[in-house]
């Protein structure tokens, strides 16, 4: 019989194995086995939604909601986006051999240091098929391997796509085991993969709260923990009215189902009288529900109706994911600043503001990801900032924080060339 | 009753209300108090070698060897040398701020990364009191506040020169609470700091390496890793004789008891019968003994006498720190390479050769902190790579590799500027 155990050790060694190989790819090779991954997206479609009609099948008659449904479906279209992802990852630069600084020293010693892959990234994530392609791809590009577990109503598609995958990377002379599926929905390879040390660099968990919080605390290897964005615009006395409602309604209904989505709104006492109603009239024409403090209550009450409820003290700190904002009026940028270190997640804050030292004080001071000054947090993106697609947003301060792109999926190690040089 | 618990929580809510003032001091405050701690060590200097003269007595009569003892000894020289080590880091620029990258997106936002320090770093270590002032020196100058845990042989010392910290920087401004300091030698306070999670950001364990593992198993926050260097300097074929015997002399001579000094020898077939003889001839003199595989015991047997041993399996992979090598001839670059994966701890790998290729592949197939060609090991420090004194050298891939200096004790923001900018 064979245990879970011996599964992922199989798994383990082989993608150890490939990765070892990986290491020293040039360019080149990766990205001609990216352009046929982009190729056979296009190609092999039918074989691919067969297989995601059957996860969408399965999880409508298990009662999965209109929304997990969307995040699960694949169509033409969608297969056309991820190949043009993917090969817009071969179209960035290979990060490994990058030399980030190199100096001669008095000595005539060369030293200084070039970047080099992880080794083996694990990743563990929601029922979204186009994540099996986006790490793929990023890990391939980034010279790792990689071990992939997804939510397990896409088991059929992830199938699909991870042997799309790897008879696609085999063709360009790429070992197909640098890319592993665990092809099984048992909850306790999860646990597995968490105590692979031995095989797993770094773990990246995508999800719940609960879920990040659990692999962070489980795992045995290094962890990028993120994804969860309880994110503050701060609208500040200074701040332009047209601004304050274009960022403002941007950053909650662009795409609300996202953890660089608007959780809530801070509004200076000083402009609340004007600015908030005419945030509020613009959310609630999308939709938005606003729960709202007493002063904020005040304000909109009268005018907002139904969209407008009081706010519970669960409301701050809360990530909605949804067209519901938590909306409270603060009397100084110090009021704002210390919601924001009581109640953020560590990941994207706004401030809407004409005053230069409010603007100075906000980005200084609040510890986040990212910090925006009259913008909104919807940009909080490695496509936005130029690093390509990416494999998760950190919230932790160690080994990379934000977007992940190609740059954090490695490390570095120091190249010291002489000619005989000895220590005196 | 004071408890375990209540004294580390206690300490952890201190330095981290010490730190997010730290985050803020500008680099002419840090340089200031830095050049108090710097003049006090010459100034308080009796009151120092008073309370170092009771750690060493206790140590003679605990019965700690000559070697420890003189890890633990302060003298007027070596308090001079401390003190200019922390001119040093005051000399460094300031870390925190930096702009790393920043770039104007076709949208007209500006957006990029500043460093900012991690926040608070733990720091458990063996019984060298001048860790105490390295430490808080370089914590200081990157902004991170710091709680530190001396070995218990050193704790007069420690506890005198962390109040020599607090007093002089509290002095220039910055808060005392910045430096704290174990103040006990009960062990359970290390199993209590190493799940102090809210208020360290960063366990630097330093020691053997069973302790550096416990510490990396029990930890419940972020660690680096390392300071255990099996070290190889393989002579390739193509070596030039001069350079082959001054650079293992130097490697493994210079200062036998650190991490970087050599600890295996590996010889190409086709060079050991010259080579290897006139390098025993040197390390013999220095009264080195060379535990030999049975192909070097027989080149080297008959001329070297007693400091010529056969070699145990357990002589592959072992750290000496001590005038003690391994030795082993090789047949080829693929030997000495599977060697070193095997044996090595991914700390410091040095060849010596002529060859362009086998420098290329040495240094790109070693999966090591640093890779030395024609360079001794003992050049793998902070210091020589102009990084100023390093609180350690880190043998893991995440977050930082080889020497930690001030950039390895910061992470970064993210940046965004603009004008009002929407995501289309």
């Amino acid at each position: 019989m064979t245990t879970t155990v011996d599964i992922l050790a199989e798994k383990g060694e082989a993608v150890r194995r490939a990765s070892r190989k990986l290491a020293s790819l040039s360019a080149d090779t990766k990205n001609r086995a990216l352009s046929g991954i982009a190729g056979n997206l296009i190609a092999q479609r039918e074989n691919i939604l067969e297989a995601n009609a059957r996860d969408i099948e399965a999880g409508r008659s298990s009662g999965l909601s209109e929304a997990l449904l969307d995040r699960l479906l694949l169509d033409t279209a969608r297969l056309e986006g991820l190949a043009r992802d993917v090969e817009k990852v071969a179209a960035l630069p290979d990060p490994v051999g990058e030399v980030i600084d190199m100096q001669v020293l008095p000595n005539g010693l060369s030293a200084g240091r070039v970047r080099v892959p992880l080794g083996v990234i694990g990743a563990i994530y929601e029922s979204r098929p186009n994540v099996s392609i986006d790490i793929s791809a990023l890990c391939l590009k980034s010279g790792n391997g990689c071990i992939l577990r997804g939510g397990k109503e896409s088991i059929n598609s992830n199938r699909a796509l991870t042997e799309l995958v790897r008879s696609s990377i085999g063709e360009a002379g790429v070992p197909e085991d640098a890319v592993q599926f665990i092809d099984s929905t048992d909850r306790a390879l999860v646990e597995g993969m968490l105590k692979l040390k031995q095989y797993i660099d770094l773990m990246i968990p995508r999800g719940g709260a609960d879920f990040v919080r659990y692999v962070g605390e489980e795992a045995a290897m290094p962890v990028v923990t993120g994804g969860v964005g309880v994110c503050h615009t701060y609208v500040d006395r200074s701040a332009d009215l047209e601004m304050a409602v274009n960022i403002a309604f941007n950053a909650k209904t662009q795409r609300p189902s996202v953890c660089n989505a608007l959780d809530t709104l801070l509004v200076h006492s000083g402009v609340a009288a004007t600015h908030l109603p005419a945030i509020a009239h613009r959310w609630s024409r999308a939709g938005v529900e606003m729960r709202c403090d007493s002063r904020a209550l005040s304000i909109l009450g009268p005018t907002q109706g139904s969209a407008v409820v009081p706010a519970g003290e669960g409301d701050w700190g809360q990530e909605y994911l949804d067209l519901i904002a938590s909306v409270k009026v603060v009397d100084s940028l110090d009021e704002a600043l210390e919601h924001i270190e009581k109640y953020g997640s560590g990941h994207s804050e706004a401030i809407v503001t004409g005053d230069y030292t409010s603007a100075s004080r906000f980005m200084k001071e609040v510890d986040a990801a990212a910090v925006l000054v009259n913008a909104s947090t919807r940009f909080v993106d490695g496509g936005q900032f130029g690093l390509g697609s990416e494999v998760g947003i950190s919230t932790q301060k160690f080994h990379a924080r934000g977007p992940l792109g190609l740059r954090e999926l490695t490390s570095y190690k120091w190249i010291v060339q002489g000619n005989g040089q000895v220590l005196g």
